[in-house]
């Protein structure tokens, strides 16, 4: 017996709820219920605009959404300045809580978010988007085989676009008010992820920034990268800007194997992701070449990897709603282990680059 | 009117003197003249398994390879540690010298057996095969183009392969005494050279090794990185490795455009070398694809890249030894670079990280 979908208010309507909006609509168990700006006329015209139910209700303000009682979950696309405050009164009226990255400009705002989603009993998740392509699973599978791919060693990741010089001045993501962590909250929130998902989620003992990070006028980081350590001779280095064209890799080393993705937070095309894989790679004879070639993958997705998303979290939702299930407490822990490492890299730029000490 | 070939006399039976044997016999101007090991025995044995000219001459000492006067060039793939004495003495005898690298262990020791070269008005070059690649022109094409590649902002190199547990132990490249640089030598060499390729050779002002090199029980680099920095918002890392699968790549990141490489080393193929670029990537509608997807590049080439090695060193010889040129000074100039950089990241290391100024 299909469940009732879960009703979904979005709060604000920021251009990426355009994409989550669509999401919503396409995930098999949601459906949008409503949404809020700062003025009626607003949040109606992005109804329509993109194809809402004529069921969906335009509100003049995001208290309204979180005081209908229809709505049970809400995305957050605010900026980032504005998710404790939306965020802990989403838990507090007990509506499941999809949240933009990044989620908090500190852990310390992120604690405050989670103890609210916790004591309320509502979900929590981030809408990191990519952890639910099927292809992150089929490559965390490479990963995982002691032949193929052996202990990790080192990972490299990075995701940088181009912003442009308006953008660089005046866009929310660089300005100081709105979203402080620049291009580390916006990118490098990835970054970190991405190296934390291909090291099993166990965090680093140390990070440390690259020098000559460059911010804009307002001092928010457009670029800057970090080496993370686990003191077991595994390494990483990311890499996140505003600054140069669009890339978005995450290479994996390990001892028999490695692993590239090349498009990993937003795959080129929506229906397919690759990746390429070598496992146990050698000199021909003379070394004059080397085989094997890495091999392609590509791992075919009916739905995008957003709307799987929403259809992961809507699924949690209804156990909770309907079945009386608890949280799932993997998601709001791997924000906070991301969140983390993101604070441990500002500390770091903010120390002149010594390294810094991770604690959980 | 073709000119007569430069006679090579090579120095040891390393493994790797088969392949450039093989190369200086493909080389269209250059031709095996003699080969030197600690036995007459294993000299003769190391020139008919390897297919050398009867005319070459089979000697029990390097020495007697330097006192041949038909010799008019050698190639030096002795260990590290060796270096110095035998390219000096084979310059003091006006023998132009093709070098392995790692040159030498310092850029004291290099600037010794630089100074001979040039005091005895020999050619020097390192045999870092891959510059002399076509697809490297290519690449660098691209990276010059301001449109569609813009101003360098991020590069990250990888070299790596793995030793296995008696290489890391026993190997030339792991022993103190041969060659104490260990990865950072042998692997490290080509990433810094990728990294100042990139750069158009501009030094950065500062390089910070990565923490968590992993040593073996003789102290000697297994893998490391590091990271570089110029000052003006340009950055770069890199990571070498005994301890993980085959990997040799190179990413370069411009304000426009990107360029991948992952065989630069030693192509998988050896007479074509594949790149991929992308130019003025964006992001879709909505956001739920990119394009362009990144184009590869394939560079095809009759003679592999030590052959084309060889050829222009040999061309730089018989310009010298016929027609009275004065050697090539681009080649000891990115040797020394590179040995620059190297030095100073191994002083980082022994420093404990800290951030080493780059001097030249």
């Amino acid at each position: 017996m299909a469940e009732t979908p879960v009703r979904f208010g979005i709060l604000g309507c920021a251009n990426i709820a355009r994409k989550v909006s669509r999401a919503i609509t396409l995930a098999p168990n949601a459906t949008i219920c409503a949404i809020g700006s700062r003025s009626t006329e607003k949040a109606s015209r992005f109804a329509s605009d993109n194809g809402f139910p004529a069921s969906a209700k335009a509100y003049g303000s995001y208290e309204a959404v979180l005081d209908d009682p229809e709505v049970e979950a809400v995305y957050v696309p605010l900026p980032t300045s504005l998710h404790v405050r939306w965020a802990v009164m989403a838990a507090e009226r007990r509506k499941h809580v999809l949240l933009e990255k990044p989620v908090a400009l500190s852990v310390k705002e992120l604690d405050v978010i989670l103890e609210a989603c916790e004591s309320n009993g509502v979900q929590f998740m981030d809408a990191t988007m990519w952890m639910h392509h099927p292809r992150t699973a089929d490559m965390k599978a490479f990963l995982s085989d002691p032949y193929r791919f052996g202990q990790l060693k080192a990972v490299h990741s990075i995701f940088a676009y181009y912003g442009g010089p308006d953008f660089q001045k005046n866009d929310i993501r660089v300005n100081p008010a709105l979203d402080a962590l620049g291009a580390l909250g916006d990118t490098g929130w990835y970054c970190i992820r991405a190296i934390l998902w291909a090291a099993d989620y166990e965090l680093p003992n140390t990070v440390t920034a690259l020098p000559d990070p460059e911010l804009n006028e307002a001092g928010v980081i457009l670029s800057c990268g970090s080496s993370l350590s686990w003191g077991d001779g595994k390494v990483a280095t990311f890499y996140c800007s505003f600054l140069t064209n669009l890339t978005m890799d995450i290479t994996a080393l390990g001892s028999n194997g490695n692993l590239r993705v090349h498009d990993f937070v937003i795959p080129f095309r929506e229906n397919v992701g690759p990746f390429y894989a070598a496992a146990n790679s050698r000199f021909s004879e003379l070394s004059i070449a080397c085989e094997p070639i890495p091999s392609e993958h590509t791992v075919m997705t009916d739905l995008p990897q957003e709307a799987l998303m929403v259809r992961e979290f809507a699924t949690l939702v209804r156990k909770i709603n309907a079945n009386g299930f608890k949280p799932e407490k993997k998601w709001p822990t791997l924000s906070r282990k991301t969140q983390v490492v993101l604070d441990a890299v500002k500390a770091s730029i903010d120390s002149g680059f010594e390294p810094v000490k991770v604690v959980y």
